[in-house]
């Protein structure tokens, strides 16, 4: 499957949650997957996380050597199968992957934002997602599908949008950021701004904060794995070593794959867009503003999938369990799974068999089912 | 209750466990409460944790404003009663609050050591501690109490001589530290070695790297807590705002939290202390060259009074219960209480109501049995 990048323009500003506006030309990046139905009924918006891209599967050329982020799930024949449905993915706003973020150019000054950049939420990325729609001409969505940030994205289009949306998919997530969550985020923020080549992040003419920005990767790395995956993947054991070193030299196999995690991520991310985006999910709570987390879903309409992974303990089981109950409490039609894994948070992305069967049939129903 | 700190100096080189030297002097600051009785047999030593000191309990001075670090604990009546027994705490060897480490001056350049001080062990940290012991006069030791990596001090104590230790408490342990925690450690680790002002240990004569000191300690600090304690503490409550900033500030009251105990942090310890004494807990496993974790205590005839704290995920229950069946298999008498707690692996320090009658009953049993 060869796909390639779209990239939308807009003229209009968009208007954020924070009151500030982000100035035009807004650009967002996208591909496509399937075919659109002549009656447009067939759209699924794939809401990716923190660290993805609007490239979701296939590969971008006959020479490309990696296909999209996840590729295992979707495709033809696959659980998101691209043979019946018509699937979109934009990067966010914020991001730094072809979408207008920090390290696009202020039309105002000629010159990358960096902190100029307004601070967004997940709100925020759902409008901008919206103008993409609107631009494709699809007005109802026949679902949403997202993990972990793509999760509060799907929740949040659900409330923005209950209209537009018909079934939503929302995978190892959480109606409302936890403070342990929100410590993680921070010390990771701490690490890029520690790094005085941030320089309050202005460094597009000089060198970038990937020290800082591979430490802040490194932390996020070790609340997507499990203390049972670790050891199991890595163990004690020591990476081209025999015995100990006695040194500071990285030595365990954990600590190789998180600095090779981290030294890659600085190759493909800008540092900026990582403290905009944490700070989005950091102020993610459905419940702000409202008597209960069950008011927010008050107007929702859309039938819910919600997946979450015994060992995730980023977005553990009880966050979701939280959201269902808050669901079931304005009697929406929702369909709850704890899909027993090891892989901690990064189940979400791994356990693509164990989704597929309930994805598959979950889209099948809200297919056949009266549209809104 | 009174204490000052003493300086016991030794003029002995100390064999490590790495094969290399330390070189005289070596210096171990300590304290000590209550009286040695008449035939020494009243001795309990206390082992602290990564950040601690000699200062368990009292003042130095009528002057001064906090005392010691466990002093709800320690003292006349306490859980760990001065009245009836002999308490002796030092600070390790690599630390740096009186004890030699890599800030003192190597003695063959004159200069602090820097990253030339040698690699250090748990077992190292005890071998220095039994010269203390051998200096004050004491052979044997009625118990030895240590939470976090003061209990893996205990755990070496028992096996390294185990002629010499009637009893053990040892409180949030593990007998073999995990790929999760080698791999907060490192990540802690990173952020000093990304501090410019590191200058690969080498900073006595500039500032110190005190910005990845303060990420590195953050880290620590929400490994420390547990998610449940958050959520009491400080839940997504904002500290000195009404509501979002939108900007890049410290924000939210965990956060602030972090903050400060980062910051905090670099007015009293040293980042390459930091450096040495992480390293010297990922090295800890005592099953290492060994058949099993119970051959390392073949030798040890120790009671053990051993206790977890439920919500511990530093070192969870069941790397307690784990070291338990080890020592079991052994035929040795082994206490195990897992206390229901919400404060996480701070639990060890803060839950003294519930070790108190415990560790009270504990050593009075030890105390009245026939001596080894």
């Amino acid at each position: 499957m060869i796909v390639k990048t779209q990239h939308a323009k807009f003229d209009r500003a968009l208007k954020l949650q924070s009151g500030a506006v982000l100035e035009p030309p807004i650009t967002l990046a996208y591909e496509t997957y399937g075919t659109l139905n002549a009656d447009r009924s067939n759209a699924i918006l794939i809401l990716h996380a923190l660290s993805g891209d609007a490239h979701v599967a296939g590969r971008h050329g006959p020479d490309d050597k990696k296909p999209g982020w996840w590729d295992e799930a979707v495709g033809p024949g696959r659980a998101f199968d691209t043979d019946r449905y018509f699937f979109i993915c934009s990067n966010i706003i914020g991001g730094c992957q072809g979408s207008t973020g920090p390290s696009s150019l202020n039309p105002k000054t000629g010159n990358p934002y960096g902190l100029t950049f307004p601070v967004l939420t997940i709100a925020d990325m759902v409008e901008a997602q919206r103008l993409l729609l609107d631009h494709l001409g699809i007005e109802t969505l026949l679902s949403l599908v997202g993990g972990s940030m793509g999760g509060m994205q799907v929740l949040q289009w659900t409330i923005s949008y209950p209209k537009s949306v018909r079934s939503a998919i929302v995978l190892a997530a959480t109606a409302q950021v936890s403070p342990q969550s929100i410590a993680f985020n921070e010390v990771a923020r701490q690490a890029i701004y520690a790094d005085p080549k941030w320089k309050r992040g202005d460094y597009s003419d000089g060198e970038a904060p990937n020290d800082g920005l591979s430490v802040a990767r490194m932390i996020g790395h070790i609340t997507y794995l499990s203390d049972t995956s670790m050891r199991e993947k890595f163990g004690r054991r020591l990476q081209e070593r025999q015995k100990y070193g006695f040194d500071f030299a990285t030595e365990f196999a954990v600590e190789s794959y998180l600095k090779h995690q981290g030294d890659h991520f600085t190759r493909r991310f800008d540092a900026n867009s990582f403290l905009y985006i944490t700070k989005a999910i950091d102020y993610f709570d459905l419940s702000l503003g409202r008597a209960s987390l069950a008011e927010a879903f008050r107007d929702v309409t859309a039938r819910f999938l919600v997946v979450s992974y015994s060992s995730d303990w980023l977005y553990p089981p009880e966050q979701s369990e939280e959201l269902v109950r808050a669901l079931l409490q304005n009697g929406i039609d929702v369909t709850y799974v704890e899909i027993r894994s090891d892989y901690g948070h990064d189940g979400f992305l791994l356990e693509v068999d164990r989704l597929s069967g309930l994805s598959r049939d979950f889209l099948a129903r809200v297919a056949a089912a009266k549209p809104l």
